[in-house]
């Protein structure tokens, strides 16, 4: 089997870092900085903005502020991928362009989601505008396909399309259709060129690296970063598929429990800060006996956040 | 039958109205201000920033900057209910409060729409935090139930538990569900109560006044207004429906052609100003065949667009 190396720096496996708030709901930089700290240290990437980081809740004002209290904490821009796509071409190229002057390594971008049943050449219109708008050669886009959430998708006539006209800006995607079909398409069709498919999940890590992906961006990354990270650096040890089976069960104690809230509880209970609950409506904090059996779950696992603080 | 007058201003027909755009996709305020003096010439209010508007391809600052030069254009605020609902809580607030201080009579206001699956709590605590935010009396909120295109919609509780805490702020909605039943059940539940409701289609609208509505918001009121208008004030007249099968018959004439595009081929057709065909990515204008036999059917109902200038 052929497996492309990526020449890309964000490899690896990323977190779209939970982004928290004070009592007033605003985001509290502090708090994010000292996630991205223990993210970091734990050899996990920070997709900052993604969906998991409520970024979909938040103003470009607000992500734009976020993203300069983070630089002037020099969290390590090299491993930074913030999400940048919105509804409004417009909105899309002001956070792009911030976050490429900022020096991010690449940015994770979402198809314009509101309108829907929109022509593959309206996706690629959009996108080309934006990137002949921004304009900088440091650009590195990661499409990210999420259908569960989005609605509008990255079809792979579009992935080609963009490739074929922007081939050093177009960098990969990260793909959270939850269907591995459709991920072994994108690394069959694109990975041998450079293209860097990132699954969404680690459940499909180890699969994804035997097919020549580049690594996983992945909302459980928050709260379990090493031992996914350790899956990525080892997918050819002997003891691979064991790893895999066990980084796929602390996935699955999760349950049908919402992602968002359940991240947040997680980290709020081995911090022992309550604080870290707190969701911008319209999303919600879990219950308390949800909350408890979530950790029981995870207790059984001797799963544990070493170092957080 | 018993019907409940309105008492807002903003009964009767409105239009989305259609946003033009220059060769760079930046808004035409001037051309926006000519065809909202035309369409209030044609007794038809603006619900400026919805749908159909392409108001989710515009930023927060493009919205309030169109919406100022509206304001200096002296176009009239008390028939205007922009749209101002986002995904994100901040940028719904910075809208909403920017329309009330501007005189607008209402705001039409999507749930926040990214995150799926939210239970009706959540949806409730981000309404009612807006509504505390911006602290006004002025403000009246048309809920917008859109689920083809928003996904996420505004169920009856929700309505109910809303107006329940804020009855005084809490207006009415837009039922853009396509969905009489739908429709029904609000008008059964809370039209008695002083709670406006309109249809998201003419096609609905002698049904919805003939159980206490209050007019429509209708795409086509774009091109159409003269004639949709004259059915919500002559609806008790005895050729009220021979008068609704003919505005289902224009509207129908539509077929399956995509309604934004059309809005604006129609327009710029008859102001013979293809400029006003240009929309922004994603969305893409009509082919050249599917505008020419959108045209003739609507020359088939000797179709006009009398006054536009």
């Amino acid at each position: 089997m052929e497996v492309t190396m990526s020449s890309h720096s964000l490899s690896g496996v990323l977190a779209p870092v939970v982004t928290p708030f004070k009592d007033d709901f605003s985001p509290d930089s502090d708090k994010l900085i000292a996630h991205c700290r223990w993210l970091l240290s734990q050899d996990c990437g920070l997709a900052v903005f993604g969906t998991n980081s409520e970024a979909n809740s938040l103003s470009v004002s607000e992500r734009k502020k976020l993203l300069d209290d983070l630089v002037e904490a020099e969290i390590d821009v090299s491993r930074m991928m913030p999400g940048t796509g919105c509804c409004s071409l417009t909105d899309s190229i002001e956070l792009t362009r911030h976050a490429v002057t900022s020096g991010c390594a690449g940015v994770l971008m979402l198809p314009p989601f509101y309108y829907k049943n929109i022509p593959e050449e309206g996706l690629y219109r959009y996108f080309s505008e934006l990137i002949d708008r921004v304009a900088d050669d440091r650009l590195k886009i990661y499409l990210y396909h999420i259908p569960p959430m989005a609605t509008v998708g990255i079809p792979p006539l579009l992935v080609e399309k963009l490739l074929k006209k922007y081939p050093s800006t177009i960098a990969g995607m990260k793909d959270s259709s939850g269907d591995w079909n459709n991920t072994k398409l994108m690394l069959d069709n694109f990975a041998a060129t450079g293209f860097d498919v990132f699954v969404g999940s680690e459940t499909f890590l180890l699969e994804n690296m035997r097919n020549g992906g580049a690594g996983c961006i992945s909302a459980t990354a928050n709260v379990n970063p090493a031992a996914i990270a350790h899956l990525f650096h080892e997918w050819q040890a002997p003891d691979a598929k064991k790893h895999q089976q066990k980084l796929s069960a602390i996935r699955e104690s999760f349950g049908k429990t919402l992602m968002i809230p359940a991240l947040k509880a997680i980290v709020a209970h081995y911090l022992n800060d309550p604080s870290w609950k707190t969701l911008r409506p319209p999303l919600l904090q879990l219950g308390t006996t949800e909350e408890k059996q979530l950790i029981e779950r995870l207790d059984s696992h001797n799963f544990d956040m070493p170092g957080l603080s």
